[in-house]
């Protein structure tokens, strides 16, 4: 394939995806209180990298992507289940510059809209045309299991000062990185891979997983605002414990200094954007950058 | 069967959902903070009439009762899921005589603990050996859309003074009578019943769920409070649209004055303990009570 018809394909699937997501849920339908803010929820855009990577994945074994667009959506719909409710917990004001549904509405109404698309997420996985429905649904219930213990450690995380790096990357594979590993093996599977072509596929989802979640903690730190579009060191400020900070910590060859100041930031000990480049200047002398 | 048989046969199913419940989740299991309340949301007791239901009717179409154990829990597990969200919305501080998860956690603990638990509810129902797994899943995820509507209806009423006996009706069937149903149909279906006898459970089912909620809240105005345990008239004085209430607001010979005092009602116009022995003969005169 030349990288032109990719990119033709990738774009066929994302408008397939947007389309399909649109008429995943009437908003008009009642009780309004609860499906006008669940399509406003599907409507948020978005990369929809999950349900493309569903497809892309039953392709690559030889399959059909167009079988595994309902499987995509499931996986779509139920990632959106756990940001609704991620943030909520979080009380984050904003989702993809738009209000969050605890703000627009109530949180009543997004505890309910999140419950919601469980049920609508397994709805679109039970209407693959395969004959693997069962291993699809134990993949499928397991990351939700999965995803739930994700995000307990991850606010367990923010209340303890001893969180390692092994800690971390654990929390990460849990939250995020089940549920691209899952996006993949039920691709594959839909699509027709044997068993050897769909745990490959699982393993390279495992570790694209970790890879999105350590550049994300890599471009806070990094990025140009312009271009990143929000503010450079916001994880330093609040304290986060990314991938970049936690192997910091561990490095054996961490000065006084250099670990008081990391001590800082995790106890969100009064740091200011001008003290970002001088912890940016700890994470380049420990190697985490070059690491991450 | 005679009465003692059949009654040795409920306790021992009774006693085999019970043990069940208790190891469906480790306590002890790390996250700590998602699965110890998750484990005392189990173990809350409560007659477990739903797995029971489901076992039953796997007997009643001559298949075992044993066989729908996980599909019993499934249910069970899915309920107790329902109630955590419930009393959160509700702000309700207690549930069968112990402190809610919100209470005696947080609310995030009791968001995720509900969110796991319909993993965990899936998980169970993919453990059933039958050669039905689709139909079972089928009914099983409409249900779980359908109750997520009958929640959102019933708290759209709480703040709506036109609700009718027949929006009651539809909020009952979608919010408490779906689960009795379907718990009676997957029963079936997992017993090897025949369309017309599956048909005939899930129909029964339907009735059943409606009987128990009217039962319910003919019981809070005609009940001995010291059998009842709870404040006889404790919906009168909260406002609450109960069955009594919406058949005799559409009573064609309701007087100007019973108009108004069940108007009082719905408005929580200040009405208190003293007042409900003359809603309660407002219910007998419209023939509620009878009809309920």
């Amino acid at each position: 394939m030349t990288t032109q018809v990719a990119q033709d394909q990738l774009e066929l699937y994302r408008t397939q995806i947007e389309t399909a997501l649109g008429q995943a849920v009437d908003g008009s339908r009642a009780p309004v209180s609860l499906y006008e803010p669940c399509a406003y929820v599907l409507s948020g855009g978005g990369k929809r990298v999950r349900p493309l990577l569903v497809m892309l994945a039953a392709d690559a074994v030889g399959g059909s992507g167009a079988q595994a667009l309902d499987a995509g959506l499931a996986i779509e719909i139920f990632h959106n289940f756990t940001l609704v409710h991620d943030d909520m917990m979080d009380h984050a004001p904003a989702r993809r510059g738009r209000p969050s549904v605890h703000v627009k509405w109530d949180e009543n109404v997004a505890l309910l809209v999140g419950d919601l698309l469980v049920g609508v997420a397994y709805d679109h996985l039970l209407r693959t045309q395969t004959d693997r429905l069962r291993p699809l649904l134990d993949r499928f219930t397991e990351c939700v299991v999965t995803v739930c213990e994700g995000q307990a450690l991850d606010k367990e995380f923010e209340s303890r000062a001893d969180v390692s790096l092994d800690d971390y990357l654990l929390m990460i594979a849990k939250k995020t990185g089940c549920l691209i590993a899952v996006s993949l093996e039920i691709g594959g599977l839909i699509g027709g891979g044997d068993a050897r072509q769909v745990a490959a596929l699982r393993s390279f989802g495992e570790h694209l997983g970790r890879a999105f979640q350590i550049q994300d903690d890599l471009l806070d730190i990094t990025a140009d605002e312009k271009l990143f579009g929000k503010q450079t060191g916001g994880d330093v400020l609040e304290g986060k414990k990314t991938f970049v900070l936690l192997h910091a910590r561990e490095c054996p060859t961490l000065s006084a200094a250099d670990r008081a100041l990391l001590g800082r930031v995790v106890a969100r000990d009064g740091l200011t954007a001008a003290d970002v480049p001088a912890v940016r200047a700890v994470y380049e002398r420990t190697g985490a950058l070059e690491r991450a």
